[in-house]
């Protein structure tokens, strides 16, 4: 162990293992994680070539290998809980996406939300035994977020009763699903249903890719990988072509609407209950967002005690970097984000299970509101995070570039958060309708509950009183309570400048559409204030739930200086809107300062209680023992470069360079 | 040709070759560009496979081929001026560092810097016909910035007449520099010197790796590639470890400090020359930086003019992405920094050649201000176009992570610059201490003249009347002088903050040390405001040398957004220093979104004007011609994973799971 990293723990004022309980949700939480990590580390099954050091096809390969090996081991040691299965998962395929993910998070749940008992009996049992293995694919060249737009037709032929798929133009190509290239032999695939003359817009079909047997493209299937991309170097995301595809009318997904044998069309009921599945997966990305910088921080931070650069006193040895207050400026805010976002991801998890327990009742209430702030949460926390992990790698000087440091794997698998499962500026436009329509509400008298309750047009007169006032909202910059309503605030003025600025753009004639465009950089700002005062509140009234004292204290620097921190970088909007003022700006910028050497002595406390295993960590600089650099020898020894000592490169082309000099 | 993109070619005010000239520094640098440009595109000696379809060792090995014919080609034809052979190397490796890119830019010049005569005549003739291929080394494993804390010892051995390099520690390994793990057969390498029992320093040496036949490393040199990186994957980034490894006395550099025959030390005349390389090498990384920039902005204006997606008006057709306002506020200030950071490298490359004859003729004078410019410049630059970079690839959608769309490599092969020739927290500060410096100066009477005569008291007193004031400096938000007058008193406001922050420490009995260090982030947030102060006034007095009206006027509109959207991006200094008024920030908020109006039909045209060549740009989606999707899908084809219908691990591991579940 190095002595800095043990010198470092023993500075901790907190129990680092209370605190782990407190991220993973109760200490069983913690114990069966644990117990699952176990299970996969000294499983030899699960041995594997650093990736790093293969090639695509290699990497596919051992994916593949591993995952077939993980279906195996997950039905032999019974693990059911999907909360244990993604544990089992992601000790698997530590912070990789596999190649059975579409087959297991798509294909299996789109079967047993969208098949007639019918369909149940013909595909459900041979999916689960992997005999066939299905992908979801919905997005096609040149369409992504806007569903209207796909190309994709379904055609269906009452003579012989088959729909017949094609992909009419380039555009039309089915393009990103995971597993769509080379892993899958079926495919749920979304096309514009066509019967009886009319086009009855987008529906799911179950087509046949692959010949069970040899696995060989079908008939007019033209089906490939889409080529090597920036992470995500495990999955075959695919490419597909159809030329009049047919497949028989009971693949097309009909518990909802359907498709009768003479070709009549019968409509679904109702739309809002794929409403509820989008609401739970941006709410798992929150969470994915909080693990992924909290491995980020749990790197910089480790690395930044091992490692000595420079000097702060002349003639002293080199101090640890993180003494420099520039290194703690980088990553203790984001330390801090870090446990935000992980409370974030648990708030959203329990209001979305509590939710969905009134929506089975019928009660629909409270969907809009979880809806709006799961795509403003998942926009808010993805970009952070994706920011958040090149601050981290940077912060680490050349060794985060190496590939053994992790943080260049973490970034390219985590950045596609970004983009996909609705699109970031999309997902905080559509927070952004939610909040200007419940303004509206508020503006024409109806009182709102939950969240939006601050947009209450009784509220908002305090704000507006005082643009730029003397008498700022907050009078203590310490207190927590005080800053979340400053947050608050800040959100209620900028949602009532984005909607004042769609009324100016119609009272200038534009069209209703024009004014919302024409305003949309003020409606992503509204949005963006709105997320962190959500994150801001949530993260206080976290602390209310704790109980030990010195837990409290630490966490309580940690929330303090996450609301600061965040008021220096929009500094601008609060003394925009009248709610601090110049002196306490400075005070401000004072304080965080100082909560940074606060912070200082219980940093490495605070990253080892993410309780991040070494082997799913997978970094060389955040090992938990500090031994860095002989490790990194070590690793680069490794690298298949050096697997001859000469590279035939010499031989063909710099040594006979030397007679044609 | 795409129709829409023809559509917005029409559409230019202005010409665009003309521009291209203004860009390249005239006409006939166009004209020799492309030259230079069309004799390697037509050179089948340089067709390659695109390298994300090939392993890093196939990588290096077309990178290495392609060197060799590059030297050769070059030789032949007789082109000998830097900037035309950096043009030639630029297109044979677009966008990548390639394998002998230290010998070229390092090792050579660095035996024409130190080498004696005899030293000349023994080593520059074998390096210059590449039997001697060589590169830099000086970072160890365990040190970078800080060149005193390198442990590497070259003990020199009067009985033999010969220095005993060592690598005493793992920390002193050395590791990172380019071409030592595989491609050099020697190396300059930075060691602490030890001779009559003392240590005199850091000095070079030329030190024999590997056999000049075999290419096998010599006995007691343990040198190899440093693994996989983010990027850089044609480099074989290296390591050596040294142990008792003997070179003849001749083999110190000795043009300026001397180890006698018996071991007498004799120290160098001046430490300044070394500090004229260092300012040209960030130079030059500001003009990298302005061209990494233009050239995602390239890919991300020219797809965003192809790609329809989503509605504005409800039932029209799917508008061209770059009609959304937000998608605007993402690119086109982008746009303007690419602008502006192109005539920063034109600055700087002139001030750089100005002030290298004043320093030939004994003048150092300018040297302190161009240092310390040139050190924050090369740090503000790289930060924003790094965050840049990834603002347009995330604005491609899904396609911007594809490798096809090349944005994915511009960021790796980018991103270094951010930590090597200086990493920019340490860049930043060293900016900062000349600002202080010169605060101290002023305030102790002295005028300061040059880019810091802001400082000078009489000027300062101007901001320091009336902070957070009624009667705001900025009397026209349309007025370019008036915002650089403003960015100007900006900057003084905010090193009068650090100062007074070091001031305070001091008070408080810290130390000289501790309280720069306490200060630091103020310290580094004034030199940002420097430095951005430097660029807004660089490209409004570029403006002034443009005679042509329309071109005049559409430059004058990207100067005007670059700053004013800086304005926005930090309007809470704006503001406290009492710049600016609350209603003129509203304003300057609305004449940002006109901003962007106005360039809209002129966006296509000015990255046209940047004049990459498509093999340059490399990217299917920054295609002059725009057909995108069809280029997407032949280029996903030609995917390895595609050499094949059926994966192997379908029978491997994937059937055979069939039967055991």
């Amino acid at each position: 162990m190095n002595p800095d990293i043990i010198k470092e723990r023993q500075n901790a004022s907190f129990d680092v293992e209370k605190v782990t309980y407190i991220l993973d949700g109760g200490p069983e939480k913690t114990k069966r994680k644990r117990e699952i990590e176990t299970l996969v580390i000294n499983d030899p099954d699960f041995d594997e070539v650093d990736p790093n050091f293969l090639s695509r096809s290699e990497r596919y390969d051992q994916a593949v290998r591993k995952s077939a090996q993980m279906i195996l081991k997950i039905r032999e040691y019974g693990i059911s809980d999907p909360e244990e299965i993604y544990f089992y998962k992601s000790s698997v395929h530590p912070g990789r996406p596999e190649p059975l993910d579409l087959h297991l998070g798509m294909f299996l749940p789109t079967l047993l939300n969208q098949a007639t008992p019918e369909q149940m009996d013909k595909f459900f049992m041979p999916a689960w035994n992997l005999e066939i293995i299905g992908t979801y694919a919905q997005t096609e060249i040149g369409h992504g977020t806007h569903l209207r737009g796909l190309e994709t037709t379904a055609t269906y032929d009452p003579a012989t009763q088959e729909f017949v798929l094609n992909s009419p133009t380039v555009t039309s190509i089915k393009w990103w699903p995971g597993a769509l290239g080379k892993t899958s032999n079926h495919a749920v695939v979304l096309a514009q249903l066509h019967t009886q003359g009319k086009c009855c817009g987008l529906h799911a079909f179950i087509v046949q890719l692959r010949h069970m047997d040899t696995h060989e493209p079908l008939p007019g299937v033209m089906v490939g990988d889409i080529g090597p991309k920036f992470g995500f170097s495990e999955v075959d995301n695919g490419f597909l072509k159809m030329d009049n595809v047919r497949i028989p009318r009971i693949n097309m997904l009909m518990k909802y609407a359907k498709v009768e044998p003479d070709g009549t069309y019968l409509k679904p009921p109702s739309a809002k209950l794929t409403y509820g599945t989008m609401v739970f997966i941006r709410s798992l990305i929150v969470g994915q967002s909080a693990i992924s910088l909290a491995k980020s921080c749990t790197i910089a931070i480790r690395y930044s005690v091992v490692r000595h650069q420079s000097e702060i006193r002349a003639g002293e040895p080199e101090p640890q970097i993180l003494d420099y207050q520039t290194q703690q400026y980088k990553l203790f805010p984001l330390l801090a984000t870090a446990y935000a976002f992980t409370f974030v991801g648990q708030y959203m998890s329990q209001t979305y299970h509590r939710i969905t327990g009134d929506i089975n009742q019928g009660d629909f209430s409270e969907l809009p509101e979880l809806h709006a702030l799961s795509a403003g949460l998942k926009a808010f926390t993805t970009w952070t995070t994706n920011a958040g992990i090149e601050v981290c790698r940077m912060s680490c000087g050349g060794h985060g570039y190496s590939r053994s440091s992790a943080l260049p794997d973490i970034y390219v698998e985590f950045t596609p958060t970004c983009t996909y499962e609705g699109e970031n500026t999309v997902m905080m436009l559509q927070t952004a309708r939610h909040l200007v329509k419940s303004y509206r509400q508020a503006k024409a008298g109806q009182q709102l509950s939950g969240i939006v309750s601050y947009l209450n047009d009784t509220e908002r007169h305090h704000v507006q009183a005082n643009p730029a006032s003397s008498r700022p909202i907050v009078v203590d910059i310490n207190d927590p309570s005080n800053l979340v309503e400053s947050y608050k605030l800040r959100a209620a003025t900028l949602v009532e400048l984005a909607a004042k600025s769609i009324q100016r753009e119609l009272q200038m004639r534009n069209s209703q559409e024009d004014a919302w465009n024409n305003s949309a950089i003020d409606l992503v700002r509204a949005s963006d204030a709105h997320c962190h005062y959500v994150v801001v509140k949530l993260f206080t009234e976290k602390l209310s739930e704790i109980g030990d004292t010195a837990i409290h204290s630490v966490l309580s620097t940690l929330a303090l200086l996450y609301a600061l921190h965040g008021i220096t970088q929009h500094s601008g909007d609060f003394l925009q809107a009248g709610l601090l003022t110049v002196p306490q700006m400075q005070q401000i910028s004072g304080r965080v300062k100082e909560l940074l050497c606060t912070l200082r002595p219980n940093a490495v406390a605070l990253v080892d209680a993410f309780d991040f295993h070494d082997k799913k960590l997978n970094s060389v600089l955040g090992r938990y023992d500090g031994n860095v650099y002989e490790n990194l020898f070590e690793w680069a020894r490794k690298s298949p470069l050096n697997a001859t000592e000469v590279h035939e490169s010499f031989h063909k082309y710099l040594k006979p360079l030397r007679s044609k000099l």
